[in-house]
């Protein structure tokens, strides 16, 4: 019954959002727990200097009612994944492969997983359609 | 443990789409079900001349995924809720409040209720933020 653990935005929700989690509770099994984190508005901005389409509430409220989802936690600083995975127990912590090797720090506590993107699907796409 | 029918086409998905399903998940209660009738692509082509910025499957994807719903289905024509209602044993048919009576007409079949939309939030306003 592993715990798996993911990060994003999930910013205009989409589908490649959804394949993305779907893979990874799928990493935790039916007894396992998917927890994610998503980034509040002021960690975009002060970060990432990155404004989002729907704000913070919307998008967890939005993960959360996810079948595939069982909890969501706020991702406030780059510093906390350390202190997430010890919390939360987890077990696999996976991202989109557009981070590979960035979270290998991360493998003295658990296992670190890379899983492709679903090509031609971006909320920084979207965003950028959405705002010119 | 009443089942509970609603129609939408929910394209761009956002916190009005989720806050409606909730909503009605919540008139079936624990043990009812909640069956979503999403409008196909051709149907909004052919019968209201309008093209969804994301394209059936996906849409019927994200509505599958959420927690509150039971069973999604299409929506293929006008014509079909009086089978749907019959063919799911629908006690209760749903719809937001912009189709306030549009639906009186299903009253011989089964309770039809009108649900106020989140203000100020629609998928027509956001198709049009992203297409111009």
């Amino acid at each position: 019954m592993p715990n798996v653990l993911t990060y994003g935005t999930f910013d205009l929700f989409h589908i490649g959002h959804l394949r993305l989690l779907e893979r990874a509770k799928a990493l935790a099994g039916a007894d396992g727990k998917l927890i994610v984190a998503v980034s509040t508005d002021e960690f975009n901005w002060n970060a990432k200097q990155k404004k989002c389409a729907i704000p913070y509430e919307e998008r967890a409220a939005i993960v959360a009612a996810l079948r595939c989802v069982d909890k969501v936690i706020p991702e406030e600083c780059w510093e906390q994944k350390t202190q997430d995975v010890e919390k939360y127990n987890v077990d696999i912590f996976v991202m989109g492969n557009d981070w590979e090797g960035k979270f290998d720090f991360l493998q003295s506590q658990c296992e670190v997983v890379y899983h492709p993107r679903t090509e031609g699907i971006s909320s920084t796409k979207s965003n950028t359609d959405l705002h010119g």
